[in-house]
Formats: C-alpha cells, structure tokens, sequence
C-alpha cells in the first residue's frame, strides 16, 4: 500500500515554505504602491494554513517513505505547488481563469517561461515579482531532485551522471546526499547573488536587476519586460545574461569544481565538453549567416547568435533577437536546439547533453559492433563504462520523449492549430524553454490558445521538467500493483 | 582487404539480369508504336556489355565473398542498376538531365514512387514500363537482401525477425537460405499475377494492369495515369489495389503460411497482429472525419481513408484521396503514417512495426523495470524473447532514423524549401512512400526541386530502402580499418 500519510506531511511542509517565499513580493507590492499586497498575503495565508493542517495532521511515525511514495510526492509537488502558486495572479485579478492561471504558474515553476500575459509591464509589481519567484522556486526544487531524488527512483538514466558526477562510479563529491544538495543549493544563490549584481551594475533597476537573476539561474527566461532581454540594449547586460545562462546550463557539480580550483574535474566531464563545444562551435558557424540576413554589425550578430543559442539550449527563453526572421534554414536550426538541452544536474529542462552523447557514442559503437560482432565494445562516458541497462534506459527515454512529442503536436493540431505552431508549443513546452518557431515565435505569446490546449501545454511542461518517467509511471497499472 | 574481384563478377551478374529485364519494355514500345524501342535496346546492351565485361573478366576463385564485400555488393547493387537504370529514360529524350533521371531510377528501385515526371500519361510506353519494372526489381531485391543478406550481415536488428519468421529462434520456414527466398519470391510473382489478373478484369487494359501489379506488390506506387489511382473510380480496382497492398506489406513469410493453411502461425505473428489492427483501427478511427470533412458518402469515405492509410504505411503511395485536404489535424496524422512502414520481411520500406512493436514493448516494461528494479523482465516478440543486444540496436536504429530525418530536413530548408515541405520530402523519400506534405502533397510531384537537392532525397532513398546502416558502415573507420 502506498503511504499517504508520509506523503501529506511533505506536502504541508512544502505548502508553508510556498506561503513563506510569497511574501517578499508583498514588499515589492508595499514599495512600488502596486496594490496587490493583499492578493499575496491571502495567497500566502491560504498556502500556509493548508500547508499547516496538512502537516500537523499527521504524526511523525507516519513519514515511510519508500520508492513508490517518492514518486507521488515528487509529481504532487509540482502539482500542489501549482495549484497554490495560482492564487496571487487570480487574487490579484492579473489573470481572470483557470486555465490562464495554471499554464502561467506551471510555467514558471517549471522554468520554462512561456506566458500568456499580454502586458507584462502592467503586471501589479508584487505579483510581477511572484512570477519570477516561481521559477527561482523550480530551479530549486530540480536540484533537490535530481541529486536526492532521481538517483533513488532511477529516474530516465541520468542519475548516474548527476549525483556522483563527473565519474558515475567513483569521484563522489560528498557522500552524503542532504550535503551535496546544500552544497549545491549554495552554488545557486551564489550565483543568483552575482547575476543580480551585474545586471545592477549594468544598468537594470534594483528589482529588474533581482527578478532576472532569478529566471536567469532557473533557466526560466521569464522577464519584466514585454521586449524580454531585447529591451536592455546594453552589451554589459546582455552578455552578463549570456554567461550567467551557461551557468545555470552547466552541472552545478561542475561549477562546484570550478569554484574550488578543480579544473581537471572540469574538463575531465564529458558532457560539459560536449555542452561548451557545441554551443561555441554553433555560435561561431551561425554567426556568419546571422551576419548576412540580419544586416547588423559583426559583434551585434554574434552576440545575438551566441545569446539565442544559448538561451535555446539551456532552455532559459530570453530573446534579444527574432530568429525566425533570417531564412527558414536558420529558424529549422533554432527549433532543432528546443530538442538539446543543458546538462544534468543543473536548473535546465529538455532532453540533455549526457542523453544525447549517451545516443552518439552508442550509435558509433554500434557500427564497430556490426564490423566486429564478437568483439565487446563498451561505452565509457567520464572515462567510466556506462552499462548496457543504462544504455536502453536512455535511448527509451530519447524515443519517449520525442513520442511525447508526436502526439502533442497532434493533439494540437486536431485543436486547429497549423503544424508548424503545433510542433513549436509542444516542443518549447515539454523542453521547458519558452519561445518557439510558428504562432509562438519568439516575439509572440501562449495568449491565444483556448483553455484545453493551455491545460494541455501545461501538462507537457510537467511532464518535461520531471523527466517524462516520474509522472508516467503513476498510470501504468505496474505502480498500483506493487508492494 | 576487401575482395573486390568478387564484387565486381556479382555487380556483372547484375547488370546482365537488369538488361534482361530492360526487353519486355521493347515489347510494348513495338506494340504501341511509341518509339522508343530504340532507347531500350540501346540501354540493355550498355548494360548487358558492361556486365559482360566485368562478369568474364574476373575467374571464379575470386569469389571470396565475407561480411564486408556482402556490405559494399549491396549498396554497389543498388547504385549500379540506378545509374544503368537511368539510361532509357535518358537515351529515348523523356527525361534530360542527370538528376531527373538519377532520382526517377533511384525511386524505382527503391519502390518510393516519387516523380519528377509533370506529364506521366505523354511517357512513351515502353519506357513507361520500365519505370514499373525499376520498381518491381527493388522489391524482388529486397526480398533477397531481407532473406539472404541481412540476416549474415546483422543489419538494422530486425533480421531475426525475417528470416526465421515468425519465431526469432525457432520455427525456421527452411533451413537453406536459397530454398527460402525462392518460396518468398514465387508468393512475390504469384501474387504480381494475381493482382494483375482482378486489375484486368477489373476494367484495366493489359498494360496498365501489368505496371499497376508490378508497382503494387513492390509497394512502390508509380502509376501509368497522372492521377494515379484515383483516375479508376472503380471500387472494385481500388479494393483490389486496398488488398494487394496489404498483402505487399506483409511478411511473405506469413503469407506462404497462409497459403499453406498454417492460420495459426499466421496469427501467432506478433508484428502481423499489430500491423493488421493498427490499419483496422485507423480506418476505422478516421473514417468518421473524413466522412464530416469530405462530404462524401459513407463507403467512399470509408475507402478513400482505407485506401490511404494502407497505402501510406505499406510505403506504396498511390493515390485516390489528397488527404492534406480534409483538416489540418488529419494531415498531421497521415504524415505520422510515413514513419510507420510495413512488415519485416515484405517489400515495405520505412521504418516496420516490429521495430515499433520493440520499442513500445519494451518502453512499458522500462516501468515495471522502474518499479521493480531488481526483477529481470524480458522482452517477448512472437513468444521468443529478444535479447538486450537486439533491443539497444533496435532503438538506436530508430534514433538514427529520425536523426537523419532531422539532418535531411535542416538541409533542404538550408536550400530554402519551407518546414513543411524539407519535412515531408524526406519524410516520404527516407521511408520509400512516395506522397508526403506541404508542396510535395498527394497531388503534386518532385519536380520542383533542385538538382543538388534531387540527389541528397536520393541518397535519402537509398539509405532508407537499405536499413541505414548498410550504406553507413561504409562511412565508419571500422569498415576499412577491418581484416
């Protein structure tokens, strides 16, 4: 039997943290006289009062977590957290229906950054500042669980490049998982603290300034303004959004390394050779057609290549440029990057660079196997040997993900949607990233989807963002039966 | 080193027997007075010669053949008979340039059934036929390469499936190799036969009987009528056409079980009970909307939605309906269908169900492998099971798949062919269908394009028609660094 009891008790916790990280907003609210103080604090007061009925419900005898719990409680999480983080834009009266208030907040809790607000800079500051944390709040939580949760339910074949990377087998960083996550958790607020420094020193506002940190390291891309980072000219800030993006796209464990004068562990990771070389080798080659079609000077088209690129690749969503706007080669190319991803074990959604190398490297193999079929040949990621389990592990999830994103499109397309906005919502939503290629290009929002295929979205960005298996599993009949 | 003495008597062979086949349309130039009697005899000595030449210039010892000259003889096979295969069309003046004829022939023989051909009906006849015969030529090739050469070479992870159908262990039809491909090629003449015979009664001339049974069990789609089969409003020919289409598509293993009365064998075919339902149930499925959308009667509406379905997954490609025209969410749903393909072990193309039937297979046992990790759950396909081996080459001949769908896509829209359009050409050229989307929909054809890009969906062709990986190993470091 499944333990629901355990599970109310995490919930109730998570539920008073929540109403806890709405009330910086009410300061906002209360600075900039925005009148939306009471819409948070009734949200909060709604959150904190479920939260704390739900946790003192419940004794601590009851928290048995096992295996099959983790999976409910990591799905009701995003799900709760979603219901709840409604409240400040519907109390507010920012958003006046359900399904605008959902696919906003999963949105941002999965850090993906569409959005269906018309005028952003209308948006009541304190609820403004509740958008962004929302995606802060996601980036969060994806690090709990990818270093503490993944890697106890084996979760899509990347724990083992997560927790105890760079080497799957040997380098632990800490044995003790609860540090790992504080350790990381501190990499960061470090690294929201220095982001929003910079962008201050740039020139943005003290609360544009903190609200882009936020989204920045979440890899959420959501903005305070309607023009995205295309409203800060400044080359300072831009590319401060640049490298804060590959950060936050990068293995927190990694950066860990760096921070620590480790730079052998740096470079000995595959996957973030693999992530730095192919976001710089793309930069460089696009630059010189962005060039062409775009007509600006050279500096302003490679930072707008290398801004796109890497804004696409780690799912973050900020814009500077529309890159639908140079030749139809071009924009398949951008589309393509919805499908990439950033690394395990940072703030990004999509697919992944390990998956994909994973993919790469077995597809090479595969040819040595067919020349040489008695010979053993094994896949080495971090200089260790990945197993063959872990190998059809990962190759499943590539073919879920992409029949995933099959029937999404086509159930948007039987909505009425033309292919190409169809392929683009639900490749941008279940890849967490934000802007796409059709109706939903990069200067266009999720504003005029009807309330089913908003659901819809939403479920997908869910779905994307906690590695398609945590939800799935909880409807095939193997989870219910299970002891 | 590779023996290419060996490969050079069989390519000789080759040539010889394609100049055979080149005759029978010298009969119907005579017959119709067309004139271009001369073309083909012309090409069948070129051919017949330069086969000559090659066949008698190497002695028997030669005949050294191992797994890397099997490799480099098919995928020589194929591109020598498409260059000699071009030749009528070339010396009789119907088509003029290298690459029209390149990808005419190349669609022939991989029985795609795309053209660049505008007016198909002001084709001389005896050249007409010979487009046919390409076709029927591919398939007899196919079903040799399935029977014979892939099992040995290992290629696409599907041979286990074919040759000892329908048990990958056991159950073998015959234990030599060359007694099976002579039963599975006497159900592949005598159905042409018979599919010719219900055409001709059905109200077809000779000739058109002929061609259309030639390019239906090829499932390669070329038609004698600009309209394809649509131009025959007959029910009964396009039922006929419905039903030797299926059959094309199925396993001839199945097939000569099903002549021989073995209905439970046939039955007991995993991937023919999928393939058989799936074709049921979207005919079914669709029928409805296409009846709302059409405005049609309800039997018309049920055969030109069968008649579709059964035509794009068995890779043919003929034509009755333009299903881009019904709704856009239907659209979307026949081009999935290009990445089905038919069975093992027919003349289909594509992609074939029981790789499908692999990997769904095997995706809902990955949650019970979630949920009980400790459980050892094998994967059964026709009651044997299927080891891990064959599941990793299986899925990663998938993600190949749709990676070189991906690459030939960026490439035509680099060329500036709108999404839909790169998306569906080589959707259809890399599955061997022949119809696909966007500008290259059911009623329009290939002509269009230019020729670099003719010769990359010909390359596309050829990939697809021989499992990818026979074509590619020739490209890996393995293949020639190999003793």
């Amino acid at each position: 039997m499944i333990h629901f009891k355990a599970i109310g008790k995490v919930m109730g916790a998570l539920l008073m943290l929540l109403a806890l990280l709405m009330l910086p907003g009410v300061a906002f609210a209360l600075y900039f006289e925005s009148g939306d103080e009471k819409a948070l604090l009734y949200a909060a007061l709604a959150s904190l009062s479920t939260g704390g009925i739900l946790f003192f419900s419940f004794s601590k005898q009851d928290q048995n977590i096992r295996k099959r719990e983790g999976y409910m409680i990591v799905s009701l999480s995003w799900l709760l957290m979603s219901i709840f983080g409604m409240l400040p834009f519907i109390f507010s009266g920012t958003i006046t229906n359900f399904s605008d208030a959902l696919f906003e907040t999963v949105s941002g809790l999965t850090t993906t950054g569409a959005s269906i607000l018309n005028d952003i800079e209308a948006t009541p500051k304190g609820v403004l500042f509740w958008r962004s944390m929302t995606q802060w709040i996601g980036g969060l939580g994806i690090i709990v669980l990818t270093v503490a949760i993944f890697p106890l339910l084996g979760i899509g074949g990347i724990e083992l490049f997560v927790a105890e990377s760079p080497g799957p087998t040997s380098d632990k960083l800490h044995p003790r998982i609860r540090e790992t996550a504080k350790r990381l958790w501190f990499v960061y607020m470090g690294l929201t603290f220095f982001a929003g420094l910079l962008y201050y020193l740039g020139g943005m506002t003290f609360y544009d300034a903190v609200n882009h940190a936020l989204t920045t390291l979440a890899t959420g891309g959501f903005s305070t303004k309607n023009a995205s980072m295309a409203y800060y000219t400044s080359p300072f800030i831009q590319y401060t959004a640049i490298l804060f993006m590959f950060l936050a796209g990068t293995n927190f464990t990694v950066i860990y390394f760096g921070l620590t004068g480790k730079f052998t562990r740096v470079w000995k990771s595959d996957e973030f050779r693999a992530y730095a070389t192919v976001i710089i080798l793309l930069a460089l080659l696009l630059t010189i057609p962005v060039y062409y079609y775009s007509g600006q000077e050279l500096e302003k088209s490679f930072r707008d290549t290398l801004f796109q690129i890497i804004s696409l690749i780690t799912t973050t969503g900020y814009v500077t440029a529309d890159y639908t706007g140079y030749h139809v080669g071009l924009t398949l190319l951008f589309f393509m990057m919805l499908f990439i991803g950033g690394s395990a074990g940072s703030t990004a959604g999509g697919i992944k660079f390990v998956r994909h190398l994973t993919f790469f490297k077995n597809s090479w193999l595969e040819f040595k196997r067919i020349v040489h079929p008695r010979a053993v040949v094994p896949l080495k990621i971090n200089g260790d040997r990945v197993t063959g389990k872990i190998i059809t592990h990962i190759m499943n999830f590539l073919l879920i993900y992409l029949m995933i994103f099959t029937f999404g499109s086509i159930v948007l397309a039987l909505m009425g949607y033309d292919m190409l906005t169809s392929f683009g919502a639900v490749a941008t939503c279940l890849g967490n990233v934000g802007p796409a290629i059709g109706k939903v290009g990069p200067m266009d929002n999720f504003a005029f989807f009807d309330p089913f295929t908003k659901v819809v979205l939403s479920f997908l960005m869910l779905l994307g963002r906690l590695e398609l298996f945590t939800i799935l599993v909880l409807f095939t009949p193997f989870f219910w039966r299970a002891n």
